[in-house]
């Protein structure tokens, strides 16, 4: 109630398949913004859903789908994306026929196939995205209200979803204080699997790398700050990320082709003392990482609206 | 003074050869903790000198290496590698009898070798050092009193070193809150090279290949959180890098070596559809990025010495 009328909540049953570090975080953040009733949560981890009551990130929790879903006007699958499919079949028999459904998995062709065979008839209500958000960190006891404010979540609708359906989702993520962008399936997963898959890659088999050397005590004892920036992501979920590397696997390989062609190329300037190559390309990668980090500074300056393009050379 | 007793500095004349991130910082630092008297700045750049001057850096300057150092009790090389021999060549006919020379650079083999060649009878007097601190920025304008508090500083003492030269050095960098440790030249170069000059290689090797694809633009554009940090240190010099990749090349292309080796059995896993593999991959590189991280912030309290060893699997 505010001013003395009643407010009528976006959403007013919202349920969470997976409540950890995404879930979690857009339940305290829908709840902040006072956009949705009553929380149920489920998950297979029973003492993370207590948790996440203790934490009074859900109003209530359920240990199956069918149950969880039903009479929700709103579902949010934030598993790891190879639990998807099961999830929606789950859940088919059991929805209201207004619910909508939407997805925060990191690749979305896998989403948009397991949709299309388990959804049915709900088909058109389902509205796959991706909040382009996230630290290394897992579990509910991470999430925070915060967590998207200020980034961007990529909503992919299908040719057979509903625009009402796109535009209700929209609305949801806007309520966290996020910025919404629509995407072709296709398209996202191809930029994704550059900017966020290769990069997480990258850092995996760094890490992995030097803890098989057999120096690898001081290695690590004698890290620089750089090292901790550098490697971060590789503290992340590696259920979560098996399942988006294979998820998303033949737009990686492309991708990690071409990194090491780049670093190919490296290892010859080195080989051969090139020093002139070497300048070239660092002073290259340095231009365009500067052009990145003004664009993302320039963003959070009020009244802008997006960054300028990257070099190429 | 303090207390009416006449506090005699460290070190009463510095010379710092190279005025930006780490020769400001420490300049500052030794300034903060009234560890010197009188700072003299040299560099070939005359406007940068004028800057460090304006905020307090040091107290004057010279533009050639002759004329900074003499007179000077300490002098501290802090220019990118590939500078090293010429610089220690031009001060060697200047430096008074009982000067202290030591440098920062990221590489030591080719340092020593340098100083082998140019500093003849004052070569007992040279105590090549390495702060492994810094950030990406440049310049003396990016300089900070409190950059190496809490951060090693890796002595590399020679043969042909003086010990009261390394113990007059170490209690220098020690104002400054660092912790200073000692090794060998060949360790330290096969080390940096797995902890530092590795990640800053394929930073700028993916920053690079992203800077080249056609959708370049939408890349950065929807770059999420963690590739600011993945990639910050591709926005470091790249000309200080240049001389650190050829300085250490020879363990540097062993360490790429290694990394693409890893990259290529995760690219193998990929293809293959190899669950398992990728799982135990990722699960193995958490877990030592974690133990890297808690001991991290371990070293942070009072009272530890320093990490554990990382997992082996």
């Amino acid at each position: 109630m505010e001013g003395g009328c009643a407010v009528v909540a976006l959403i007013g049953r919202l349920a969470i398949i997976g409540v950890g570090l995404i879930g979690g975080s857009l339940a305290r953040a829908l709840k902040r913004a006072r956009a949705c009733e009553h929380v149920i949560g489920c998950a297979r981890n029973q003492e993370g859903l207590k948790k996440a009551m203790a934490l009074g990130v859900i109003d209530e929790f359920a240990m199956d789908v069918g149950s969880a879903t039903e009479g929700a006007d709103m579902v949010v699958v934030a598993t790891p994306l190879g639990t998807t499919e099961a999830i929606l079949k789950s859940m088919a028999g059991h929805l209201h026929a207004d619910a909508l459904v939407t997805d925060v998995g990191s690749a979305k062709a896998t989403v948009a196939a397991a949709a299309r065979k388990s959804l049915d008839r709900h088909l058109a209500l389902f509205v796959p995205g991706h909040p382009v958000a996230g630290t290394e960190k897992s579990g509910v006891e991470a999430s925070f209200a915060e967590l998207f404010e200020g980034h961007r979540v990529i909503l992919t609708p299908l040719l057979e979803t509903d625009p009402k359906a796109v535009q209700r989702v929209q609305k949801m993520w806007e309520k966290t204080g996020a910025e919404v962008i629509m995407m072709d399936v296709e398209r996202h997963d191809k930029l994704l699997a550059a900017t966020s898959h290769l990069p997480h890659t990258l850092a995996y088999s760094l890490v992995d790398c030097l803890a098989q050397m057999d120096e690898r005590a001081d290695i690590f004892r004698f890290a620089a700050g750089g090292f901790a920036d550098f490697t971060r992501i590789a503290s992340s979920s590696p259920s979560m990320w098996h399942d988006i590397c294979l998820a998303n696997r033949d737009n990686l390989l492309e991708v990690i082709e071409q990194f090491s062609h780049r670093l190919e190329e490296l290892k010859d300037a080195l080989r051969e003392a090139d020093s002139n190559a070497l300048m070239e390309m660092l002073t290259r990668a340095k231009a365009a990482r500067d052009v990145y980090a003004a664009n993302c500074n320039s963003q959070r300056a009020p009244g802008k609206t997006g960054p300028a393009v990257g070099p190429k050379s």
